[in-house]
């Protein structure tokens, strides 16, 4: 923690804040400047708190130098976590997991048909929300455990594994029996007793960037589940609140290469919500493939014209076919290559 | 519903949209203009969801026209609905309550002193948190249920309605077992199953607006709780995310008269977490009052520079004594009056 | 300037970044902590560009402490500037002008009947523009030195001050002429070549801030003014770009306080584009007077529902009367006071 | 132009607004809902100004359906527009061209050395300013005339064509004297006088979104050049206005398929403004190129560490040459191709 004093602070402010250091149990070291005066602390363990000193007369600033998280960061692991969710399906090496399937399971035939397609173009995992968040509670709920049971018969005839979103602490019990990866979406990224009861449990979780979440906070709520003790956390870059109405949202990529080099946990991009529209779908997950995300979750659907959610977005079987031809070439550019069930 | 069609589109292009409108159980009334073609949708009943039909070809943009709300619209019910969370502390009608302590309970010492100080400015109510969401899960995370406790305590000292945070289900029943009013704080505003927790509960709910949630998304979450039963909801704008660093965050105060336009429920304003930092604190007061707000949350603590959380934001007693007096003014300029226990 | 280094980084780097600060004329101060060091920069005077140095090796983050403007700054000048821009309309000031009139000049008749109604409503000021930047090039674009010469007319009837933008070197003459005050809008915020061309002049200034402009950049724009030579600036909150589509813009009042921490110059506020709708300009603009805004610039037109551009946003007249009302009430609760030709 | 009434709207509302319509000389068309009424506007070419009918009474929102836009969209050309700057340097066909060079010339020898490097790993035109738009007056403003005979210097040595910016009128018809492309930053992106001027000349020119501007934004702000008469037109993403402190801007590859969606002309990518992180520049380059981007602009420098601006975000000689080996691969991948010297 850096204290930046005012131009015109007085030797006594300054001195005000050396003790307010000390009272917190720590060393204040002055620096006085040509302009302005800087008080560093010694021996911050990052749990400091120094709001109430950005408050003291005579105080311009104050820095937090350290990083706030401790897990999650590659200084705490240099090497990267390989989160595997089933067999072969591994997320962090160099090998590159497409996740894919449609928004919601909507019935056994669709499902089915979802499945058999993305396992024919070479996805190696299956999505589809059973419990789904709506922005109206109008809208379209999901299927619940009916449709856990309905992924379940898919992954048994398909062998894909199974990715799917849970909403609260019973939800993600029922995820962890039926699925190999709890969803944790966008907008229960902050939903920090989700986050704890996740953390508790063995099962890996893959949590999405909230809609305007920095990708301080996307790490600080990785640590959540860090810290209750499991540590098999996917992250998911999902497209970020825009205010330009020509995309649904705006795809940061940029926070793939950011959050490799803070932190050793895989992340992988979801060019659906990323774009929000299906022509954008394609572009987008090359342009995160050649970024080095390590996994994609896209939306396939059979009929997407019939879609119960997000139909807009998905993509038709035979785009996403070709999309994995293109996939597979921009892999190979950049020395990675795209999981096949086969390498199993 | 309105389907925009592309100035390119063709004949069959309008007419397989008019198809979809038809399978969805809605009459198509295309509408041919200069440029471009576009179908409305006749019987349009709030639950359409018409995101499968902006991807047909030849379909430009689709436009939701009718608010995607229901109760929590002032076409749903015209006058404002007045929530009582204590005898005399009405939110919605002509008095404006305040409500104001420390950011967390953090002693029995520090909370009682923070009662009295806010009563002897003329506030109706005591705000502190005993379960605090906080980004990093190494900061303090709140007194729990003994903090609860200590609020009630203030509560029979002083009279004060008592308003604090629930973060999950359990909470929530804890909270409403010793309070007036249950916090939802903006990190959980889209956590639907804590919405629908206490849409079935009678306690008020205070729901505040989410880092970047919309306008229209705040609307919809309250929609959750009042679709539950529970139609005693006060909302709260706290300041959205911002990309200018020279605010913690950006103080959003067309929300109110946004949201009173389009909703009975009363709005109020935290200048507080609105600007991060207590010089912004009683300008941003003032001009929440001059606003129309029907209700304030404000940070004060009887020792800001030793507070555990949110030091930098919180008034001293002094400044929110002569704050309540520049607010009394204000108010009386629009014509309101600022609550007092005098008049319960 | 203060040097982060990365918890691993070794002493060869923290003493390659010290080489780097001495290389730049410089006395590096290295500051080692518990988890980390840092090196700060002795004798920086302002011009320092140390983002070279952000990329060495073992370097975490650059950090700017001292402020990067300078004759703006409140440390530069104390006490308030004050920006007189006719007889008795004074900016900064206890007083508070207030600038009204049609957004575009659009007839001898119109500009007439503007300037006598927001005269007898209590305004000193008319505004109105004769060139107007419009997003598209099909926009009506302004009456040009023929709605300069209208706006002289309407001034010499009326005794108002005229304020009015200039959009390029030829126009910021042509404006000098015949008004009181240029405007240069959000759209030439950075303009730099015409901040310096206006900087060079000696007629004031009323410098917009940009669609997405920090207040940092506001300010560092007004210093270009002012290190030209011109110091009659007043700068002008006018809404920022916003993700919500509830809003045309959202109308940052928290800048008020920081900037009139941060700088001398008055600041003023324009609740017509900071709202885009007509039935938020009102609660807006009170709202901005109770911040402490130095001024108002309000769009008012005679008829609204035949403007030519910004109608939705434009007041009739009889509320522009009945909101000038309420203003002088409000300035008075905060011990303020509407300026009036009066007072001249 | 389409008028959404409110639910509560009398049939008199409904009138009132066809009268608008009527007296802007359009032919109204009422579309009564089970909801509301929507009332169309026929005969719409573009020129309409619609906001004062935002504020009759009864009327809840006003749409634009046809696209504001006339000679950049694709619905006025289909073809994709082909901008050749110099013989065999062409952006907008299957060739993707890269610019390279630095932030500022600085000297002849440095200025050289950049463009020797940059020709030996694959570039095909220099990039390097005289004209800097900087935030503050006080940080180096480039080196002007003499800058632009350095670059012309380079062009005769290398065969490099040349890219730079002009900043004001004088700039630019100097700008084109010297270099093959106008390039007009993102801060003038709405100086429409400065884009009038360039729309009648006969160069080139470049246009870099502006800090927030919208995709619609950017393609209007092209209008204004192509309706002056220069349709020789390129755009640039170069990263626009982000809340994630964890990159200088948010890199929006979304608006690359959305402006070929749009418009006929060619979009660029700068990864090194996008990123403004040396590190991140390679993935975001390959990104880029991987979602379709027709060209790339990036900045190397000879020596970074000593760069007089932009050090941070500019590559090393040797990490250009590397990142042009992956964008052959990738290029390839999806059926393009580097632009070589060698196509010429």
């Amino acid at each position: 923690m850096l204290v930046v004093m005012q131009a015109t602070a007085s030797p006594a402010d300054v001195e005000r804040v050396c003790e307010a250091i000390r009272e917190m149990g720590y060393q204040p070291l002055p620096m006085p400047g040509a302009q302005l005066t800087t008080v560093g602390l010694v021996g911050n363990d990052r749990r400091v708190d120094g709001s109430h000193i950005e408050a003291l007369p005579g105080v311009s600033e104050v820095i937090y130098v350290s990083s706030p998280f401790k897990q999650v960061s590659r200084e705490w692991r240099q090497a990267n976590t390989l989160v595997t969710i089933a067999p072969g399906v591994t997320f962090g090496g160099p090998d590159v997991p497409v996740i894919a399937g449609p928004c919601s399971v909507e019935s056994e035939q669709q499902i089915m048909a979802a499945a058999h397609t993305v396992k024919a173009a070479g996805a190696v995992a299956l999505r589809g929300g059973a419990f789904k968040p709506r922005s109206s509670p109008y809208s379209f709920q999901g299927m619940g455990r009916d449709g856990l049971a309905l992924l379940r018969r898919a992954k048994a005839e398909t062998g894909l594994a199974i990715v799917t979103e849970a909403m609260d602490d019973e939800g993600a019990q029922l995820v962890a029996e039926y699925a190999d990866c709890i969803q944790i979406g966008a907008r229960n990224m902050q939903n920090y007793s989700l986050l704890k009861t996740v953390g508790r449990m063995r099962t890996p979780v893959m949590l999405k960037r909230g809609m305007a979440a920095t990708v301080q906070e996307l790490l600080l709520s990785a640590e959540y589940i860090l810290s209750e003790g499991n540590d098999q956390v996917i992250l998911c870059e999902r497209g970020v609140r825009t205010w330009d109405p020509s995309s649904r949202n705006m795809f940061d990529l940029n926070a793939i290469p950011a959050v490799q080099k803070l932190s050793h946990l895989p992340i992988i991009a979801d060019p659906s919500h990323g774009t929000g529209v299906r022509d954008r779908v394609a572009p987008m997950a090359r342009a995160a493939i050649a970024a080095g995300a390590d996994g994609l979750l896209i939306e396939v659907h059979p009929d997407p014209n019939r879609a119960l959610s997000d139909g807009a977005q998905s993509l038709f079987p035979q785009q996403f076919t070709e999309l994995m031809g293109e996939l597979v070439s921009i892999a190979a550019a950049i020395g990675r290559r795209i999981a096949t069930l086969d390498t199993r």
